[in-house]
C-alpha cells in the first residue's frame, strides 16, 4: 500500500510539473486518501496536504489528528496547529519554506471558499486554481485492488437489501425497513451507510426523499436505495419491489424501467461516449411514453466517492475506458403515484463491461 | 414551523440590507435548512436558495430535488436544472432577472470553490463575500423547540452508549461495540450518527481514531464517542469506562479529566468569554501535570452541525449568551497507552447554564 501511494504521488507531482504548477493543496478527504492512505475527522478544522512538485508533501493538521496520519501514512512529514492558535501562521510559513508563495497552486472544485481565501491571504501571489481534472484522471481508472473493495461493498449492500425485503410487510414502516438494511451491512464490515433511502408508494415519486414513519401498505411500490463503503470504496445499489400485488400500470413501468437498463448496459464498452449510456435507457422510456418522468441522468460515476466521474448524462462526451466504474440507475417517477427505478454498478472492462454489483431484478411481489 | 422560516428569512434580509448585501446564496445544508426547512441530497451537484434582500428566495436545484422542495418548504419558488444541461445558464438567468449581477452577494465559509468561480463567472460584477458571521449570529442563540430536538438526541445517544457498554466484555471489537450503539440510537429514531467512535487502550491516544477490528481487553480504557441527530439536531457525547479494573494510574487520569470537566462547567455562565471555559478546565489538567497531553480545544458549539460557533478555545474572546449550545470535553491523551475524555453538552442559561446531555460519570469499571 505504502508503495502505490508513493507512486500515486510521485505521478502526480510530474503531472503538475507539465501542467506548470508549483504544488497542489489537497483538503478534501477522497483525494487525500487516494494520495496519501488517511483521511482526517477534522469538521470545520483546516486540514490539508501540500504536495510541492519538488519536494515531500506536508500535512498541516489541527493537533489531535497528528500522531494518526504518522501512525498511518507513508509521508511523514506531519505538522500541526493547536485549536488556539489556529492554522493561519503555519500556513503561511510552509507556504513560504516550500517556496510556493508565487506560481500556480492547484486546489479541489470541493476547497471549501473560506480556506481559499485563507491561503489567498497567506500567499497573495500565489495563484489558486481548480485541478480537478488532474485528480479525476488519476481516480477515474480502478485498479483490481479498489475493484476488489468495490464488490465486496456491493455484495454487503445486496444482502443489506435483502433484509430489507424481508422486512418488509403492510405496517412495517420506512424508517424499519431502513434500519434493517443498515443494521445487516454494518453486521457485515461496511464501514459507513451514507445513505438509505427506503420510500413507499407516493413517497417515491421523489428519487432522493427522506424515509419517514409512513407505513407500507398493500398495493405499494416500494424503493430501496443504498450507498455503503467498505475500506472507503463505494457501492450504490437500488432495488424496487411490489407489495402484496402488482397492477397491470406498475408491472407496465417496472418491465420499462429494466429494460431501459438492460439497453443501456447492453451499450457499455470501451470508446463510445458516456452520454451513449444515457441516451441507450432515455430512448426506452420516452418510447413507452415516460420521457418527462425520467427526471435525472442515468448514473453517475463511483469510487471513492458517491458521485464521482464519469456523469452519464446525454451530453458528456467522455470516451469511456477498461476501468471506470459507474451506476447504471434509470427511474420513472409519477407525482403522487410511485417511483421505480433500478441500479446497477457496472466497470468498464478490455472487451465491454462487467457487473460490480447489482441485487435481483426479476419483478419481486413480498 | 412555516411561520418561523419566514420569520427568519425576513429578518436575514433586514440584515442584509443594513450590511450592504444585495443578497444571499445559501449552498451549504444547515443554512438551507434554518432558513428553508429542507436540506437537499445533491452530492455533488449545484443546489443553492437565493435570498435577495428585496424579494422572495429562488431555490436552484437538479430536477430530482424540485418536488421535495415545493412540498416541504413554505418557499415555493423552485427552479430546476437537468443534469444533462447543468446549471450554469439557470444560474446566470436568476442573478440577471433578480439584479443580483451587481452588488454584494453573502456567501458561506464551507461554499465549494468550483461554486464560487462559476457563480463569478456568472456575474463577474457582483462581489461574492463571505457572510458566515451573519449566519452564525442567526443561529448561535438556541430557542426552546431547538434545545428541545437536542435534548431528545442526547437522551438517545445515552441509551446508545449505555447499549456499548452493556456490549463491552473481553474479546469484543471496537466495531461490534460501535454497532450496538448506532443500532440503538437508530431503534430510538435517531436519524444519524455521523461519527461513533468506540477507542480501546493506546487506539483512544488518538482523539479521532477510527474504530477496528481490535478486541477488548482486560485492564483497557475505552472511550466512546457518539454524535448523532434528532430532526436534525445534534447532540455529541463521550463516555470513558475501564474494563475488569482500573489502575492507580488510570484512576488519577480519569479524576483528573472528569475534575477539569467539572471545573469547565462550573465557570459557564452569561457574560463570560468563551475562552474562560476552556482555561478553566486546561488549568486542572495542567496543574496535574497532563498539560501537554491535553492535545484539543474544551468544546465546540453545537446544533444543526455538529461543530459550530462558539469554539471553546483558550483565546475565544466570544461573550456567552443565554442560548448558547456546546460540548465541554476535556481530555488526556498518553501515546501507546491510553486516552480519556468526558464529553457532555451545555446550555447557557439566564442564570448560569443547564445540561442538555450527559452520561453517567462516576468511574464505571464494565
Amino acid at each position: 500500500m505504502h508503495k502505490l501511494l508513493e507512486d500515486r504521488v510521485a505521478r502526480l507531482k510530474d503531472v503538475g510539473k507539465q501542467r506548470g504548477f508549483s504544488g497542489f493543496i489537497i483538503a478534501t478527504l477522497p483525494n487525500m486518501r487516494y494520495f496519501t492512505g488517511v483521511s482526517v475527522l477534522a469538521i470545520e478544522r483546516f486540514a490539508a496536504v501540500i504536495i510541492p512538485i519538488d519536494s515531500e508533501p506536508v500535512f498541516i493538521v489541527p493537533e489531535l489528528e497528528e500522531e494518526k496520519i504518522k501512525s498511518l501514512s507513508p509521508f511523514k512529514n506531519v505538522l500541526k496547529y493547536d485549536d488556539a492558535k489556529g492554522p493561519v501562521t503555519l500556513v503561511k510559513s510552509v507556504l513560504e519554506e516550500l517556496r510556493l508563495t508565487s506560481g500556480r497552486l492547484g486546489i479541489e472544485g470541493f476547497f471549501p471558499y473560506r480556506f481559499y481565501k485563507m491561503v489567498n491571504n497567506a500567499a497573495p501571489k500565489a495563484r489558486l486554481e481548480e485541478a480537478s481534472d488532474i485528480f479525476i484522471e488519476f481516480r477515474i481508472v480502478k485498479i483490481a485492488d479498489e475493484l476488489e473493495l468495490m464488490r465486496k461493498a456491493g455484495e454487503i449492500i445486496v444482502k443489506g437489501i435483502d433484509a430489507g425485503v424481508t422486512a418488509t410487510r403492510v405496517g412495517a414502516t420506512e424508517l424499519e425497513i431502513g434500519f434493517e438494511i443498515e443494521r445487516r451491512i454494518k453486521q457485515l464490515g461496511g464501514d459507513s451507510v451514507p445513505y438509505c433511502i427506503v420510500l413507499r408508494g407516493e413517497n417515491a415519486a421523489f428519487p432522493h426523499g427522506s424515509s419517514s414513519k409512513a407505513e407500507i401498505r398493500q398495493g405499494d411500490t416500494l424503493v430501496m436505495d443504498v450507498s455503503a463503503t467498505y475500506e472507503g470504496y463505494f457501492a450504490d445499489l437500488t432495488r424496487t419491489v411490489f407489495v402484496g400485488s402488482a397492477s397491470a400500470r406498475q408491472h407496465e413501468i417496472y418491465d420499462t424501467v429494466l429494460q431501459a437498463q438492460e439497453k443501456a448496459i447492453e451499450s457499455v464498452k470501451p470508446g463510445i461516449r458516456a452520454g451513449e449510456i444515457d441516451k441507450a435507457a432515455r430512448n426506452v422510456i420516452k418510447e413507452a411514453g415516460y420521457g418527462e418522468r425520467f427526471i435525472h441522468r442515468t448514473g453517475h460515476g463511483l469510487g471513492l466517492e458517491v458521485h464521482e466521474d464519469p456523469s452519464i448524462t446525454e451530453n458528456c462526451t467522455m470516451i469511456l475506458r477498461p476501468g471506470m466504474t459507474f451506476t447504471v440507475e434509470p427511474g420513472i417517477y409519477v407525482p403522487q403515484e410511485l417511483g421505480v427505478r433500478i441500479e446497477d454498478n457496472i466497470v468498464v472492462t478490455e472487451k465491454g463491461k462487467t457487473t460490480i454489483a447489482a441485487c435481483e431484478k426479476s419483478l419481486t411481489i413480498v
